[in-house]
């Protein structure tokens, strides 16, 4: 197994960074609700959101890492992709909430394959299934139908914060070389190669726009 | 004991109330940090107000009542305070947290005394000290000392605070009947009689100028 240690780390302190801020962005759905029964519904999932990284910092912590500074380097990257995604109301929030949750939980999902199966196991876990799409979905679906000159308007947002999560990509993987070995592939590591980088980001792409589709949303 | 089941009812759906909007400001606060050690903190505070407001539920259920209903009843109210006391950065998002959560744990422990003992043993121990002061306090202190000339702004966001709390407090009194009666005291209701609410508004207005000067503030 040619993975390194630092990428795990690298990788875990991400996913950890990356649920954080969705716990920011389902508590701000939460707060830009104007009815009990989804705020309570939206202050659950970022509490969830929230407990799963704290796990994430057991985990770094367990490893004998630091998940103050593994989480924390990737604070900058993700502010920018939030600044520059600001949802403007709630639609747009719960859209931003599964729309990024999923290409999240798709890319370590991807990666994880590529690190060690105790560290892979755990990534499946705290990154399976967190009840996000059953009350988002739902809510999308009924919001759309009630003002449906809304999709054209959304399904452009759905594409920028598609663009937005790449643009940041790179710039993590400029900046974190052992990641980005791990992604890519190097002489001397395991990981995905240009070729299944390709494949890789191709499914993360289709997954995206059945995502978009499943709430009527052109991709 | 004159204090009616709907006034305990009120009572508790405001405090619950409170606590989830308490979640929304802290969440906030977590998004308006730029490092991790502050996120980390505020995420880990904003939790604790949400696990306090599902204990509020619960027990407006085992009464029988609906939570939906009750805590529902005060979201219009509580999302104008917010409105209007929007932070524009972190540290006025830290006073608000501080100063917004002193307020309404002093008036749910005031109120408490003039309900049944079990609900009022419960509102202590919901309303008891959640930690929030051991993170704030210090923050507050350290970026005003970081930036001395933000003390005058500060203190006076202090006072719009408690002033904008008082105001929604009198539309609340105005809609709840059972809920002024429990605290302004009524002919056929234990409460408060006016002189005691003088009292405890007297009592509440010293524990914030106590708070506003515990972070070096004019009160």
């Amino acid at each position: 197994m040619g993975t390194s240690r630092e990428a795990v780390i690298d990788l875990l302190g991400l996913i950890g960074c990356g649920l954080l801020f969705a716990f920011e962005t389902l508590s701000r759905d939460s707060a830009l609700a104007n009815d009990m029964a989804a705020k309570r519904s939206l202050g659950g999932l970022a509490v969830a959101q929230f407990e799963s990284f704290e796990r994430v910092e057991d985990r770094l912590e367990a490893m004998g890492a630091d998940p103050e500074k593994a989480i924390g380097a990737y604070v900058p990257t993700l502010t920018e992709f939030h600044r520059k995604t600001a949802p403007r109301d709630l639609l747009e929030g719960l859209i931003k909430a599964y729309v990024g949750g999923g290409i999240s939980s798709d890319f370590g999902l991807e990666i994880s394959q590529f690190v060690d199966p105790e560290s892979q196991a755990f990534i499946q876990d705290v990154l399976g299934d967190q009840g996000q799409a059953d009350f988002v979905v739902p809510a999308i679906q009924q919001a759309l139908s009630e003002d449906p000159g809304a999709a054209g308007r959304l399904a452009l947002w759905g594409r920028r914060l598609m663009g937005e999560a790449l643009a940041q990509a790179q710039r993590v993987a400029a900046d974190r070389p052992d990641l980005a070995r791990l992604v890519f592939g190097g002489p001397e590591e395991s990981g995905a190669g240009f070729t299944e980088f390709a494949q890789m980001l191709a499914r993360m792409t289709q997954r995206h726009s059945e995502r978009m589709q499943a709430v009527g949303l052109a991709p």
